[in-house]
Protein backbone atom coordinates (compact mmCIF):
# COMPACT_ATOMS: atom_id res chain seq x y z
CA UNK A 1 0.00 0.00 0.00
CA UNK A 2 0.99 4.08 -0.47
CA UNK A 3 -0.19 5.99 1.49
CA UNK A 4 -0.08 9.90 1.53
CA UNK A 5 -1.42 12.87 2.42
CA UNK A 6 -2.49 15.39 0.11
CA UNK A 7 -3.00 19.17 0.69
CA UNK A 8 -1.71 22.39 1.30
CA UNK A 9 0.99 22.39 4.60
CA UNK A 10 -0.78 22.35 7.64
CA UNK A 11 -3.81 20.89 6.21
CA UNK A 12 -3.34 17.67 4.45
CA UNK A 13 -5.75 14.55 4.32
CA UNK A 14 -4.96 11.22 4.34
CA UNK A 15 -5.03 9.36 0.95
CA UNK A 16 -3.68 5.75 -0.67
CA UNK A 17 -2.39 5.14 -4.01
CA UNK A 18 -4.97 2.55 -6.14
CA UNK A 19 -4.20 0.02 -8.40
CA UNK A 20 -4.19 3.03 -11.38
CA UNK A 21 -2.03 5.76 -9.64
CA UNK A 22 -4.83 7.60 -8.37
CA UNK A 23 -5.24 8.89 -5.70
CA UNK A 24 -8.14 8.11 -3.45
CA UNK A 25 -8.81 9.74 -0.41
CA UNK A 26 -9.02 8.01 3.34
CA UNK A 27 -10.34 10.82 5.39
CA UNK A 28 -13.65 9.30 5.89
CA UNK A 29 -12.04 6.45 7.87
CA UNK A 30 -9.02 7.60 8.82
CA UNK A 31 -8.66 11.04 10.75
CA UNK A 32 -5.14 11.13 9.71
CA UNK A 33 -2.30 9.22 8.95
CA UNK A 34 -0.53 9.22 12.67
CA UNK A 35 2.55 7.04 14.10
CA UNK A 36 -0.26 4.81 15.70
CA UNK A 37 -1.57 3.74 11.90
CA UNK A 38 2.07 2.24 11.41
CA UNK A 39 1.26 -0.76 13.67
CA UNK A 40 1.20 -4.21 11.79
CA UNK A 41 -2.08 -4.74 12.92
CA UNK A 42 -3.37 -0.67 11.78
CA UNK A 43 -1.49 -1.48 8.53
CA UNK A 44 -3.64 -4.54 7.89
CA UNK A 45 -7.05 -2.89 8.42
CA UNK A 46 -5.93 -0.11 6.41
CA UNK A 47 -4.97 -2.57 3.53
CA UNK A 48 -8.48 -4.04 3.71
CA UNK A 49 -9.95 -0.87 2.41
CA UNK A 50 -11.24 -1.45 -1.43
CA UNK A 51 -9.64 1.48 -2.79
CA UNK A 52 -11.72 1.35 -5.84
CA UNK A 53 -14.73 2.42 -3.80
CA UNK A 54 -12.97 5.46 -1.82
CA UNK A 55 -13.36 9.10 -3.14
CA UNK A 56 -11.14 9.53 -6.24
CA UNK A 57 -9.22 12.73 -5.49
CA UNK A 58 -8.71 14.63 -8.44
CA UNK A 59 -6.29 17.43 -9.77
CA UNK A 60 -2.47 17.25 -8.97
CA UNK A 61 -2.36 18.11 -4.99
CA UNK A 62 0.61 18.67 -2.81
CA UNK A 63 2.28 15.88 -1.33
CA UNK A 64 2.67 16.52 2.13
CA UNK A 65 4.91 14.26 5.00
CA UNK A 66 3.51 11.04 4.60
CA UNK A 67 2.53 10.55 8.32
CA UNK A 68 2.24 13.59 10.19
CA UNK A 69 3.54 13.48 14.17
CA UNK A 70 6.63 11.83 13.68
CA UNK A 71 8.90 12.21 16.16
CA UNK A 72 12.74 11.70 15.70
CA UNK A 73 14.20 12.18 12.30
CA UNK A 74 17.79 10.00 12.51
CA UNK A 75 19.95 10.15 9.93
CA UNK A 76 22.95 7.70 8.93
CA UNK A 77 26.21 8.90 7.61
CA UNK A 78 29.01 7.87 5.22
CA UNK A 79 27.22 4.76 4.30
CA UNK A 80 28.07 4.09 0.93
CA UNK A 81 31.82 3.40 0.12
CA UNK A 82 32.59 5.77 -3.02
CA UNK A 83 30.74 8.56 -0.93
CA UNK A 84 32.75 8.21 2.11
CA UNK A 85 35.93 8.48 -0.38
CA UNK A 86 34.55 11.24 -2.05
CA UNK A 87 34.03 13.03 1.33
CA UNK A 88 37.74 12.12 2.26
CA UNK A 89 36.54 10.27 5.15
CA UNK A 90 37.59 6.74 6.73
CA UNK A 91 34.86 3.90 5.59
CA UNK A 92 33.07 3.73 9.30
CA UNK A 93 33.49 0.41 11.22
CA UNK A 94 30.01 0.90 12.47
CA UNK A 95 27.11 3.27 11.80
CA UNK A 96 27.77 7.23 12.10
CA UNK A 97 24.81 8.83 13.67
CA UNK A 98 23.42 12.18 13.16
CA UNK A 99 19.80 13.79 13.74
CA UNK A 100 17.74 16.24 11.53
CA UNK A 101 15.45 18.88 13.31
CA UNK A 102 11.52 17.65 12.72
CA UNK A 103 11.26 21.08 11.57
CA UNK A 104 13.25 20.30 8.47
CA UNK A 105 10.81 17.96 7.56
CA UNK A 106 9.15 19.03 3.84
CA UNK A 107 6.66 17.43 1.36
CA UNK A 108 7.96 15.56 -1.67
CA UNK A 109 8.12 18.43 -4.70
CA UNK A 110 8.48 21.25 -1.70
CA UNK A 111 10.41 24.13 -2.75
CA UNK A 112 14.39 23.81 -1.50
CA UNK A 113 14.51 27.11 0.63
CA UNK A 114 18.55 28.07 0.17
CA UNK A 115 19.62 29.70 3.96
CA UNK A 116 20.19 33.16 3.36
CA UNK A 117 23.64 33.50 2.38
CA UNK A 118 24.00 29.89 1.63
CA UNK A 119 26.63 28.97 -1.43
CA UNK A 120 27.16 25.44 -0.23
CA UNK A 121 24.06 24.00 -0.44
CA UNK A 122 24.31 20.37 -1.39
CA UNK A 123 21.53 16.90 -2.55
CA UNK A 124 21.79 13.62 -1.14
CA UNK A 125 19.39 10.94 -2.02
CA UNK A 126 18.50 8.44 0.43
CA UNK A 127 16.49 5.58 1.14
CA UNK A 128 13.91 6.30 4.06
CA UNK A 129 12.11 4.16 6.40
CA UNK A 130 9.67 4.14 8.94
CA UNK A 131 9.09 2.52 12.36
CA UNK A 132 5.99 0.93 12.73
CA UNK A 133 6.24 -0.50 16.26
CA UNK A 134 8.80 0.69 19.51
CA UNK A 135 12.07 -1.34 19.07
CA UNK A 136 14.20 -1.72 21.86
CA UNK A 137 17.96 -3.61 21.50
CA UNK A 138 16.43 -6.07 18.47
CA UNK A 139 18.22 -8.73 16.54
CA UNK A 140 19.04 -8.21 13.40
CA UNK A 141 16.78 -11.25 12.66
CA UNK A 142 13.46 -9.80 13.82
CA UNK A 143 14.92 -6.15 12.81
CA UNK A 144 12.29 -6.02 9.25
CA UNK A 145 9.17 -6.47 11.92
CA UNK A 146 9.60 -3.35 13.43
CA UNK A 147 9.65 -1.26 9.50
CA UNK A 148 6.33 -0.02 8.89
CA UNK A 149 7.49 1.08 5.42
CA UNK A 150 10.07 3.05 3.25
CA UNK A 151 10.49 6.26 1.12
CA UNK A 152 12.48 8.28 -1.17
CA UNK A 153 14.40 11.02 1.10
CA UNK A 154 16.39 14.23 0.10
CA UNK A 155 18.88 15.38 2.85
CA UNK A 156 19.56 18.43 1.91
CA UNK A 157 22.84 19.61 3.63
CA UNK A 158 24.34 23.31 4.13
CA UNK A 159 28.37 22.38 4.25
CA UNK A 160 29.64 25.28 5.61
CA UNK A 161 27.10 24.71 8.66
CA UNK A 162 27.62 20.55 8.88
CA UNK A 163 31.70 20.73 8.49
CA UNK A 164 32.83 24.17 9.15
CA UNK A 165 30.67 25.29 12.21
CA UNK A 166 32.65 23.63 14.83
CA UNK A 167 31.69 20.01 14.81
CA UNK A 168 28.34 17.54 15.01
CA UNK A 169 26.78 17.32 11.44
CA UNK A 170 23.37 18.49 12.31
CA UNK A 171 23.60 21.92 12.08
CA UNK A 172 23.84 21.74 8.29
CA UNK A 173 20.88 19.47 8.00
CA UNK A 174 18.49 21.00 10.16
CA UNK A 175 17.48 23.72 8.04
CA UNK A 176 13.20 24.14 7.19
CA UNK A 177 12.67 22.62 3.91
CA UNK A 178 16.03 20.41 4.08
CA UNK A 179 14.08 17.22 4.62
CA UNK A 180 11.58 16.44 1.58
CA UNK A 181 10.39 13.07 1.96
CA UNK A 182 7.88 11.02 -0.06
CA UNK A 183 5.55 10.99 -1.94
CA UNK A 184 4.42 8.40 -0.28
CA UNK A 185 5.24 5.52 2.14
CA UNK A 186 4.93 2.43 0.63
CA UNK A 187 4.37 -0.56 2.98
CA UNK A 188 7.44 -2.76 3.96
CA UNK A 189 5.03 -5.93 2.41
CA UNK A 190 5.70 -4.42 -0.99
CA UNK A 191 9.06 -3.82 -0.18
CA UNK A 192 10.70 -7.52 0.99
CA UNK A 193 13.96 -6.78 0.04
CA UNK A 194 15.00 -3.18 0.67
CA UNK A 195 18.79 -3.88 -0.45
CA UNK A 196 18.03 -3.72 -4.45
CA UNK A 197 16.71 -0.62 -5.37
CA UNK A 198 18.09 1.74 -7.99
CA UNK A 199 18.08 4.90 -7.30
CA UNK A 200 19.29 8.27 -9.10
CA UNK A 201 19.39 12.31 -8.27
CA UNK A 202 19.31 14.92 -10.96
CA UNK A 203 20.41 18.53 -10.79
CA UNK A 204 18.61 20.61 -14.00
CA UNK A 205 18.02 17.67 -15.82
CA UNK A 206 22.13 16.24 -15.33
CA UNK A 207 22.37 12.82 -13.30
CA UNK A 208 24.91 13.30 -10.20
CA UNK A 209 23.98 10.31 -8.34
CA UNK A 210 23.04 7.12 -9.74
CA UNK A 211 23.75 3.67 -7.11
CA UNK A 212 21.53 1.02 -5.55
CA UNK A 213 20.87 0.32 -1.85
CA UNK A 214 22.77 -2.96 -2.39
CA UNK A 215 25.59 -0.59 -1.90
CA UNK A 216 25.07 -0.09 1.12
CA UNK A 217 28.01 -0.51 3.88
CA UNK A 218 25.06 -1.33 6.36
CA UNK A 219 21.36 -2.49 5.66
CA UNK A 220 18.22 -1.28 6.83
CA UNK A 221 18.20 -4.67 8.85
CA UNK A 222 21.69 -3.57 10.24
CA UNK A 223 20.93 0.24 10.83
CA UNK A 224 17.27 -0.81 12.99
CA UNK A 225 19.17 -3.26 15.14
CA UNK A 226 22.09 -0.72 15.81
CA UNK A 227 20.42 2.19 16.74
CA UNK A 228 17.87 0.20 18.97
CA UNK A 229 20.89 -0.68 21.21
CA UNK A 230 21.30 2.80 22.49
CA UNK A 231 17.92 4.41 22.07
CA UNK A 232 14.52 3.47 21.63
CA UNK A 233 12.79 3.80 18.23
CA UNK A 234 8.76 5.06 18.30
CA UNK A 235 5.99 4.44 15.57
CA UNK A 236 6.96 7.38 13.25
CA UNK A 237 10.12 7.64 13.79
CA UNK A 238 12.08 8.47 10.88
CA UNK A 239 15.31 6.81 9.59
CA UNK A 240 17.50 7.93 6.18
CA UNK A 241 20.36 5.44 5.68
CA UNK A 242 23.22 7.71 4.11
CA UNK A 243 23.61 8.57 0.26
CA UNK A 244 25.79 7.37 -2.42
CA UNK A 245 28.55 9.27 -4.15
CA UNK A 246 27.92 12.05 -6.44
CA UNK A 247 27.26 15.06 -4.47
CA UNK A 248 28.25 18.74 -5.32
CA UNK A 249 30.88 18.91 -2.02
CA UNK A 250 32.61 15.81 -3.51
CA UNK A 251 32.72 17.03 -7.15
CA UNK A 252 35.97 18.75 -8.35
CA UNK A 253 35.41 21.45 -8.18
CA UNK A 254 32.79 21.37 -5.76
CA UNK A 255 28.80 22.26 -7.43
CA UNK A 256 26.40 23.50 -5.04
CA UNK A 257 22.74 24.33 -5.38
CA UNK A 258 21.54 27.92 -6.71
CA UNK A 259 18.34 29.86 -7.04
CA UNK A 260 16.18 28.63 -9.91
CA UNK A 261 18.01 24.73 -9.86
CA UNK A 262 15.54 21.85 -10.03
CA UNK A 263 16.76 18.79 -8.06
CA UNK A 264 14.83 15.62 -9.50
CA UNK A 265 15.19 11.85 -7.28
CA UNK A 266 13.83 8.80 -7.63
CA UNK A 267 14.28 5.23 -5.96
CA UNK A 268 12.51 2.25 -7.51
CA UNK A 269 8.87 1.25 -6.01
CA UNK A 270 8.95 4.65 -3.89
CA UNK A 271 8.40 6.94 -6.41
CA UNK A 272 10.00 10.39 -7.19
CA UNK A 273 10.70 14.38 -6.20
CA UNK A 274 11.28 17.51 -7.74
CA UNK A 275 12.18 20.62 -5.81
CA UNK A 276 12.66 23.91 -6.84
CA UNK A 277 15.80 25.83 -5.06
CA UNK A 278 14.43 29.49 -4.14
CA UNK B 1 5.42 29.29 38.63
CA UNK B 2 7.18 26.44 39.54
CA UNK B 3 4.99 23.70 36.63
CA UNK B 4 5.44 19.96 37.46
CA UNK B 5 3.79 16.61 36.10
CA UNK B 6 3.34 14.42 39.06
CA UNK B 7 2.63 10.52 39.58
CA UNK B 8 3.94 7.30 37.70
CA UNK B 9 5.40 6.96 34.58
CA UNK B 10 2.53 7.78 31.77
CA UNK B 11 -0.22 8.51 33.92
CA UNK B 12 1.39 12.21 35.42
CA UNK B 13 -0.88 15.10 36.36
CA UNK B 14 -0.51 18.35 36.15
CA UNK B 15 0.87 20.28 39.07
CA UNK B 16 2.48 23.44 40.62
CA UNK B 17 4.11 24.35 43.35
CA UNK B 18 2.39 26.65 46.15
CA UNK B 19 4.55 29.28 48.05
CA UNK B 20 5.32 26.93 50.89
CA UNK B 21 7.07 24.15 48.71
CA UNK B 22 3.49 22.06 48.41
CA UNK B 23 2.47 20.18 45.62
CA UNK B 24 -0.95 21.55 44.01
CA UNK B 25 -2.90 19.43 41.81
CA UNK B 26 -3.56 21.21 38.38
CA UNK B 27 -6.01 18.47 36.78
CA UNK B 28 -9.43 20.18 37.44
CA UNK B 29 -8.20 23.18 35.13
CA UNK B 30 -5.81 21.75 32.83
CA UNK B 31 -6.21 18.37 31.05
CA UNK B 32 -1.66 17.99 30.85
CA UNK B 33 1.46 20.08 30.38
CA UNK B 34 1.98 20.08 27.11
CA UNK B 35 3.90 22.36 24.90
CA UNK B 36 0.79 25.11 23.93
CA UNK B 37 0.66 25.73 27.73
CA UNK B 38 4.30 27.39 27.03
CA UNK B 39 3.01 30.33 25.70
CA UNK B 40 3.32 33.98 27.05
CA UNK B 41 -0.69 34.00 27.30
CA UNK B 42 -0.91 30.57 28.61
CA UNK B 43 2.02 30.71 31.15
CA UNK B 44 -0.05 34.72 31.98
CA UNK B 45 -3.56 32.37 32.39
CA UNK B 46 -1.83 29.86 34.55
CA UNK B 47 -0.08 32.13 36.96
CA UNK B 48 -3.69 33.74 37.48
CA UNK B 49 -4.39 30.52 39.11
CA UNK B 50 -4.71 30.70 42.97
CA UNK B 51 -2.89 27.87 43.85
CA UNK B 52 -3.96 27.92 47.66
CA UNK B 53 -7.08 27.24 46.65
CA UNK B 54 -6.34 24.04 44.32
CA UNK B 55 -6.54 20.44 45.86
CA UNK B 56 -3.29 19.48 47.83
CA UNK B 57 -1.06 16.42 46.55
CA UNK B 58 -0.39 14.31 49.83
CA UNK B 59 2.62 12.39 50.23
CA UNK B 60 6.12 12.42 48.21
CA UNK B 61 5.23 11.65 44.26
CA UNK B 62 7.51 10.92 41.69
CA UNK B 63 8.34 13.97 39.24
CA UNK B 64 7.94 12.93 35.26
CA UNK B 65 8.81 15.37 32.78
CA UNK B 66 7.66 18.62 33.71
CA UNK B 67 6.39 18.75 30.01
CA UNK B 68 4.68 16.25 28.11
CA UNK B 69 5.08 15.92 24.43
CA UNK B 70 8.51 17.76 24.15
CA UNK B 71 9.48 17.19 20.31
CA UNK B 72 13.21 18.01 19.94
CA UNK B 73 16.24 17.61 22.73
CA UNK B 74 18.95 19.85 21.78
CA UNK B 75 22.20 19.47 23.33
CA UNK B 76 24.90 22.26 24.00
CA UNK B 77 28.49 20.53 24.19
CA UNK B 78 31.76 22.35 25.71
CA UNK B 79 30.48 25.45 26.82
CA UNK B 80 32.16 25.40 29.93
CA UNK B 81 35.87 26.53 29.65
CA UNK B 82 37.21 23.80 31.68
CA UNK B 83 35.07 21.03 30.99
CA UNK B 84 36.40 21.72 27.55
CA UNK B 85 40.32 21.85 28.69
CA UNK B 86 39.03 18.61 30.92
CA UNK B 87 38.08 16.78 27.64
CA UNK B 88 41.15 17.66 25.75
CA UNK B 89 39.09 19.10 23.41
CA UNK B 90 39.66 23.28 22.04
CA UNK B 91 37.16 25.66 23.63
CA UNK B 92 35.02 25.95 20.40
CA UNK B 93 34.13 29.32 18.60
CA UNK B 94 30.72 29.00 18.24
CA UNK B 95 28.06 26.80 20.03
CA UNK B 96 28.90 22.83 19.07
CA UNK B 97 25.37 21.49 19.08
CA UNK B 98 23.97 17.46 19.48
CA UNK B 99 20.59 15.65 20.04
CA UNK B 100 19.46 13.19 22.73
CA UNK B 101 16.49 10.71 21.81
CA UNK B 102 13.30 12.08 22.93
CA UNK B 103 13.36 8.57 24.69
CA UNK B 104 15.87 9.62 26.87
CA UNK B 105 13.88 11.81 29.05
CA UNK B 106 13.07 11.04 32.48
CA UNK B 107 12.07 11.91 35.83
CA UNK B 108 14.14 14.10 38.06
CA UNK B 109 14.46 11.23 40.71
CA UNK B 110 13.91 8.34 38.51
CA UNK B 111 16.73 5.66 38.27
CA UNK B 112 19.52 5.63 36.00
CA UNK B 113 19.61 2.34 34.51
CA UNK B 114 23.35 1.46 33.22
CA UNK B 115 23.62 -0.01 29.38
CA UNK B 116 24.05 -3.43 29.34
CA UNK B 117 27.81 -3.55 29.69
CA UNK B 118 28.84 -0.25 30.40
CA UNK B 119 31.96 0.69 32.02
CA UNK B 120 31.86 4.72 31.07
CA UNK B 121 28.74 5.96 31.84
CA UNK B 122 29.38 9.60 33.29
CA UNK B 123 27.35 12.32 35.01
CA UNK B 124 26.79 15.93 33.71
CA UNK B 125 24.73 18.70 35.63
CA UNK B 126 23.09 21.19 33.46
CA UNK B 127 20.77 24.15 32.83
CA UNK B 128 18.14 23.38 30.69
CA UNK B 129 15.51 25.76 29.15
CA UNK B 130 12.03 25.37 27.68
CA UNK B 131 11.04 26.90 24.26
CA UNK B 132 7.64 28.98 24.74
CA UNK B 133 7.49 30.46 21.23
CA UNK B 134 8.48 29.32 18.04
CA UNK B 135 11.77 30.49 17.49
CA UNK B 136 13.22 31.17 13.74
CA UNK B 137 15.97 33.70 13.13
CA UNK B 138 15.75 35.20 16.33
CA UNK B 139 18.13 38.29 17.33
CA UNK B 140 20.21 38.08 20.93
CA UNK B 141 18.37 41.12 21.75
CA UNK B 142 14.78 38.81 21.80
CA UNK B 143 15.74 35.47 22.37
CA UNK B 144 14.76 35.36 25.96
CA UNK B 145 11.45 36.19 24.92
CA UNK B 146 11.44 32.74 23.49
CA UNK B 147 12.14 30.94 26.80
CA UNK B 148 9.47 29.68 28.64
CA UNK B 149 11.63 28.89 31.91
CA UNK B 150 14.32 26.71 33.26
CA UNK B 151 14.92 22.99 34.97
CA UNK B 152 17.78 21.18 36.13
CA UNK B 153 19.08 18.72 34.02
CA UNK B 154 21.50 15.74 34.14
CA UNK B 155 23.05 14.96 30.74
CA UNK B 156 24.13 11.50 31.43
CA UNK B 157 26.82 9.98 28.79
CA UNK B 158 28.08 6.58 27.88
CA UNK B 159 31.79 7.68 26.61
CA UNK B 160 32.52 4.21 25.16
CA UNK B 161 29.28 4.91 22.85
CA UNK B 162 29.70 9.15 22.90
CA UNK B 163 33.38 9.07 21.78
CA UNK B 164 34.61 5.56 20.46
CA UNK B 165 31.76 3.97 18.21
CA UNK B 166 32.12 5.92 14.84
CA UNK B 167 31.64 10.11 15.46
CA UNK B 168 28.62 12.36 16.53
CA UNK B 169 27.64 12.22 20.38
CA UNK B 170 23.97 11.65 20.16
CA UNK B 171 24.81 7.71 20.31
CA UNK B 172 26.09 7.94 23.85
CA UNK B 173 23.92 10.34 25.16
CA UNK B 174 20.43 8.92 23.85
CA UNK B 175 19.88 5.29 26.18
CA UNK B 176 16.63 5.32 28.03
CA UNK B 177 17.21 7.18 31.10
CA UNK B 178 20.10 9.01 30.46
CA UNK B 179 18.17 12.29 30.58
CA UNK B 180 17.10 13.38 33.70
CA UNK B 181 15.49 16.50 33.39
CA UNK B 182 12.99 18.48 36.66
CA UNK B 183 11.74 18.18 39.48
CA UNK B 184 9.67 21.21 38.00
CA UNK B 185 9.85 24.06 35.15
CA UNK B 186 10.46 27.17 36.80
CA UNK B 187 8.82 30.07 34.72
CA UNK B 188 10.86 32.53 33.23
CA UNK B 189 9.66 35.56 35.30
CA UNK B 190 11.13 34.50 38.11
CA UNK B 191 14.76 33.86 36.94
CA UNK B 192 15.44 37.24 35.01
CA UNK B 193 19.26 36.35 34.45
CA UNK B 194 19.58 32.52 33.77
CA UNK B 195 23.31 33.68 33.96
CA UNK B 196 24.22 33.98 37.65
CA UNK B 197 23.17 30.62 39.03
CA UNK B 198 24.85 28.09 41.35
CA UNK B 199 25.07 24.17 40.47
CA UNK B 200 26.31 21.37 42.32
CA UNK B 201 27.14 17.80 41.67
CA UNK B 202 27.75 15.05 43.91
CA UNK B 203 28.16 10.80 43.61
CA UNK B 204 27.81 9.43 46.62
CA UNK B 205 27.86 12.12 48.60
CA UNK B 206 31.13 13.70 47.48
CA UNK B 207 31.09 16.60 45.16
CA UNK B 208 32.26 16.49 41.94
CA UNK B 209 31.32 19.42 40.03
CA UNK B 210 30.55 22.95 41.28
CA UNK B 211 30.18 25.69 38.95
CA UNK B 212 27.88 28.50 38.26
CA UNK B 213 25.68 29.48 34.72
CA UNK B 214 28.11 32.74 35.08
CA UNK B 215 30.82 30.50 33.44
CA UNK B 216 29.33 29.52 30.52
CA UNK B 217 30.87 30.35 27.20
CA UNK B 218 28.01 30.32 25.35
CA UNK B 219 25.00 32.36 27.23
CA UNK B 220 21.50 31.48 27.11
CA UNK B 221 20.66 34.34 25.03
CA UNK B 222 23.28 33.80 22.41
CA UNK B 223 22.53 29.15 22.81
CA UNK B 224 18.90 30.46 21.43
CA UNK B 225 19.80 33.01 18.80
CA UNK B 226 22.36 30.67 17.15
CA UNK B 227 20.41 27.75 17.03
CA UNK B 228 17.49 29.78 15.67
CA UNK B 229 19.25 31.02 12.86
CA UNK B 230 19.81 27.25 11.63
CA UNK B 231 16.58 25.26 12.37
CA UNK B 232 13.41 26.23 13.73
CA UNK B 233 12.59 25.68 17.57
CA UNK B 234 9.62 24.72 18.80
CA UNK B 235 6.87 25.36 21.78
CA UNK B 236 8.28 22.17 24.28
CA UNK B 237 11.56 21.93 22.77
CA UNK B 238 14.09 21.28 25.66
CA UNK B 239 17.96 22.61 25.29
CA UNK B 240 20.62 21.64 27.44
CA UNK B 241 23.29 24.51 28.02
CA UNK B 242 26.49 22.44 28.73
CA UNK B 243 28.69 20.52 31.27
CA UNK B 244 30.95 22.81 33.60
CA UNK B 245 33.96 20.63 34.94
CA UNK B 246 34.43 17.89 37.12
CA UNK B 247 33.13 14.87 35.40
CA UNK B 248 33.92 11.34 35.55
CA UNK B 249 35.97 11.55 32.02
CA UNK B 250 38.19 14.18 33.41
CA UNK B 251 39.26 12.76 36.50
CA UNK B 252 42.45 10.87 36.20
CA UNK B 253 42.48 8.04 36.16
CA UNK B 254 39.03 8.40 35.03
CA UNK B 255 35.97 7.76 37.57
CA UNK B 256 32.58 6.06 36.29
CA UNK B 257 28.70 5.44 37.64
CA UNK B 258 28.61 2.23 39.01
CA UNK B 259 25.11 0.19 40.12
CA UNK B 260 24.17 1.91 43.66
CA UNK B 261 25.97 4.98 42.94
CA UNK B 262 23.59 8.10 43.74
CA UNK B 263 23.94 11.24 42.18
CA UNK B 264 22.63 13.98 43.53
CA UNK B 265 22.42 17.57 41.59
CA UNK B 266 21.35 21.06 42.27
CA UNK B 267 21.27 24.36 40.53
CA UNK B 268 20.05 27.70 42.46
CA UNK B 269 16.67 28.39 42.36
CA UNK B 270 15.71 25.21 40.30
CA UNK B 271 15.54 22.68 42.84
CA UNK B 272 17.42 19.04 43.32
CA UNK B 273 17.67 15.67 41.74
CA UNK B 274 18.28 12.33 43.01
CA UNK B 275 19.28 9.66 40.99
CA UNK B 276 20.02 5.62 41.89
CA UNK B 277 22.08 3.98 39.32
CA UNK B 278 21.07 0.31 39.00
Amino acid sequence: MKLLRYGMPGAEKPGALDAQGRIRDLSLLVPDLTPEWLSPERLRALAAIDLEKMPLVGGTPRFGVPISGVRQFVAIGLNYRKHAEESGLPIPTEPVVFTKALTSLSGADDDIVLPEGSEETDWEIELAFMIGTTARKVSRETALDYVAGYCLANDVSERNWQIKRNGQWGKGKSFDTFGPIGPWLVTADEIPDPQMLDMELSVNGAVKQRSNTADMIFSVTEIVSYLSQFMTLLPGDVVITGTPAGVGLGMKPPQFLKKGDVVSLRIDQLGSQTQRVV
